[in-house]
């Protein structure tokens, strides 16, 4: 394993929007790359305080201090880590300050306006903005990613959707039938504002259907998968702090076997670094479990057929602050600038 | 609120298998029924310990001992809580230790021999008993139960997904098309012995599907379910102790309505002392939460409406080992005899 | 086991304040109590809702709603669930609502304004009416406590405290040295309202020292404990809902055996309903744990002895809801109007 | 932050008893650390397994199989990840293997062995051994394990307390009054093997006194502490699967003030890498807690002063597996080796 990236290039970094969870963990990410150097960190609530007051983490490993958005300068990069309909409408003041702009929000992930005023509830402030964007999920697009400047990050609960469906949406050997996709989401994935909700008595041992129906993410599931098979996404929070464990149900052909399932996820993620298929007949760990992901890039991947009933069940599971968000996003990143892909992304995962 | 029956009956109780989870929630039930008096209990492994040696919560409150099955004496009602495909195996001993068998296990659940077969994988120990058993579901066999001497006692995920969807099914409002129900199950679901998949540090915070396809639960939904729609139950487990929350998506045909839903449900389950609909337009208890029903014998349900596709996304949450097992097994006595069906089950449940 | 009381008196109910959780858990048990009917519920933040609308479990049992306090008419019992320093301060008003008042609050708990200053930063608002008042611990102050109209609920640390060494310090056989007790509580202590540090993400899963000296509760063990020692408290957050676990250490004199320790909690313990003194040998279950004890009424207390060094280690469980402050509040009233002691306090706790 | 250690050396490393945490702890940071190569990983249970069969977080990162203790083959350094009073049984087999020994067990920490005795209930089985092996804790004897090939790790549980107390005893501005420690420990600490214990329905959520007195890290505590003050320990399970936090409560003289604290623990720790003095006026993030801290190799310390009564509470927080396992031996050998201290430990920890 090498933390290097092959490349001596040194970016600059501005996070605007840095006390959320969402750009600490890009923050953290960052500040352990070898071809970046974090030098803006923006927060309106906590504008003079350590980075560490709010990402406790951090502390003794950074001196940065957050600044208003109004103090901000110029940068090589530039990420946006605000609340969804922010980028987008000042979109053209970040634009002034850095060259590569990263958006971990969902303004620019859909590039049909009308998709997104569907499911945002509102006309898109910048929709002539849209297609300079480039969709920020490496395993679909790779070669656009590479010397992209505007990186719109894809959803955590899309993204794990996306990933278990692909290759067999990609080869084309699914039946057009209603497919159901289920997500258990950790408390981060709401955000790091407190609400009655969130509060530790009431959120603690809960599960909770918080989107049976009309989840947003679908608008970048139905954008980015292939085919046009009605895909419905229901939405549970648990009791974790981080993770997305997605199970989706898809219908196979007549005499499609699971070793042709195997096939397929070979075929598409043979290569992919951060892709691992998850399926072992004995032991505790035979399926994808987001516990085991919290920290790391990894989407784990697994399935199970129904062969009575041409029922495939594939599962993912991702650390939705990394895979979800942060992760990704560098992950992007290192495929725009040349870099080694895995640069920055090396942290195994914790056992037990 | 009354503790009170209606009757002076007084019933001595053996229960046998009392060491485990669903006998010692029994236990912990009949102790402060008033017309249940615990006589005997027994445990091979414990045989000579208090029940509180075992079962914590007990402390003070009983001073039985556990004994060995080999040493049980006769009662007016035998609870068996043993392991699966041994009640039947032996049925003929516990016949003639009591009036009245109540059998928390799956073995005289299925009165069709070969749907048991296929699901438990191995021909039914005594098949000709089959019929003299009622399905202990109090909402579907009420009539059934009254006056009943052999009570089979329902599964815990099988209870959670009839009872979500039985309403629709029995009103014949849905269309043939696949239902797809998954289960998020807590821990105690999986028995009192120790594994290495129980062990806590590999336990505590995963997500892990453990039965994608081939639930046996689905031979009993198959079974009690209306109609002849293809079921599909996955089941995952969580970081919870106790419940079940079941998801169900079904499929309603063009016009049918949120407003129809609800009919459909105060309709079957108006009167039902244990059914509570949840379906919350604002605050953060806006569905079913099994969190809330620790202790308790509710089953809250809860539906959601995609009027633009068709689907109903129905929820259940219950308390495994009460409305799953043990409470569920109180209430089907309670109507066997003739008690006020509530008797001995008022817990409301906690919050926070 | 009995729900009957011994008693047909029949006391209206007003609880003031009754969206917080201790309001809540004092409207939970007095639904179930044969001689408590509530009949009004004061929440400013929540007038005109439903109870079941903050209480979840309440769904279904009861439907009262809350009111302003503005529009609070009288009652028998007028129970004070308020934020502390408040119910003082308006204190006649609630004397002319009410012929029986329970404070839950810490305001009219101490008997020395000096005492409560120290410790509560500012001039108690009504120090001529603190004799008027008992100290809710039934333990301590069972005979003071029948016939009481003005019950003032001992907190819930210091109950744990409290129990926890009362016996030793009463026979006089703890040497004059510094106590140091350490309580482990779960975050429903620190009360409904949502804040930064309540943020499921933020808290679950911590450990927080939060008040590692000068906790108020002191002042509460000061005024109860016998004797004048040296007495330091150290309070640490857990990731439970609810419950305490208190450790604290004694010194003892030489000879002084684990022999000697337990005549002592059954001298002074031995006929108390709701202590139990759990120190087990073997088996899982040696020591209390405030997990068995969610939504019980008990304190489990357990001890163990270092001979080399003299140091006793004392350990005392409980629901910080129930035996901290609504179940303890229950118990004080029970005694206070002659019912049965134990009335509505019958729930056994779960296991597992 | 870098990744180089400022060496090229290339040591080959043989875990032996790898399946168990430890073992797997130190095989996750060999994997990453630029001078060390993972050749053997022993387990008689799993022999023939790849290691991410027993720890999952390792697919796709090593393509190692566990052998059988039997086929082990000489190695540069050898890790020994024995239960304890096993590795010094055998040592001499260890030795011939290899060159550099770790021992994360207790087997030789206790230099004199009739405090072995003492606290392990046998003599020790090579106690001319002892002195060759240094006490694997950098913070107190980095000067000894420069060179150092007989390396014995500190335990979890000791070293939160060493490093808690330690500056203070060392400026011997400590009263000599009892010293009370409390430890509050994560699942991971009682290792691998499922027990009636560790069983997740029993163990989640609970809080248990496990070790109230004569706890064996006594023994390491009072041989590595300055001073010779009665020292108290009590250990308590939590729900956390790994992670320490640690209050002791130590005595000062009158004028002592909180600014001498800081002072001494500035003097004493100000150079260490490794450890943080977290004590922070507002916010949430005020004292050390080991949630942070999963994965890291930091000790977070805090402390506040009781004015009135001279007791200073200390707190130390560290991930049991890490700063008190594998983090720490990975930290001394590369004290031991001549490489930047740091290496391999570079993990910041996850927030939220």
């Amino acid at each position: 394993m090498t933390a290097s990236s092959g490349s001596t290039e040194q970016l600059s970094v501005a996070i605007v929007g840095a006390s959320g969870y969402a750009g600490g963990e890009f923050l953290r990410l960052a500040l352990s790359h070898p071809n970046l150097k974090v030098t803006q960190v923006t927060s309106e609530r906590n504008a003079g305080s350590p980075v560490h007051f709010v990402h406790p983490n951090l502390r003794g490993l950074s001196t940065l201090k957050f600044r208003k958005m109004s103090d901000l300068e110029a940068a090589d990069v530039v990420v946006l880590a605000l609340p969804h309909n922010s980028a987008a409408k000042q979109i053209e003041k970040f634009e002034a300050l850095g060259q590569v702009i990263i958006d971990l929000s969902a303004d620019f992930r859909i590039k049909d306006p009308a998709l997104y005023e569907k499911y945002y509830g509102e006309a898109h402030p910048a929709p002539h903005k849209l297609s300079e964007w480039v969709y920020g999920n490496p395993e679909l697009h790779r070669e656009e990613l590479k010397g992209a400047t505007r990186i719109a990050c894809a959803g955590c609960f899309a993204t794990s959707v996306i990933l278990a469906l692909y290759p067999l949406l990609k080869l084309g050997t699914v039946l057009p039938k209603d497919i159901i996709a289920t997500g258990l989401v950790g408390s981060s994935a709401a955000g790091a504002s407190a609400t009655d909700a969130s509060h530790h008595p009431e959120r603690a041992g809960s599960l909770r259907v918080y989107k049976p129906v009309g989840h947003r993410h679908l608008a970048e599931a139905i954008q980015e998968l292939p085919g046009n098979f009605p895909l419905h996404l229901t939405a549970i929070s648990t009791p974790r702090i981080r993770g997305i464990l997605t199970t989706a149900h898809a219908w196979v052909p007549d005499g499609y076997s699971e070793r042709d399932v195997w096939g397929a996820y070979r075929e598409v993620y043979g290569q992919e670094p951060f892709i691992r298929i998850v399926k072992v007949q004995k032991g505790i760990h035979r399926y994808p479990d987001p516990k085991l992901l919290d920290g790391t890039n990894f989407c784990d991947i697994g399935f199970e057929m129904d062969q009575e009933t041409g029922r495939v069940v594939l599962m993912s599971a991702i650390d939705n602050l990394m895979k979800g968000t942060a992760g990704h996003a560098i992950q992007s990143l290192n495929i725009a600038r040349g870099w080694d892909e895995r640069t920055g992304l090396s942290f195994a995962g914790l056992h037990p």
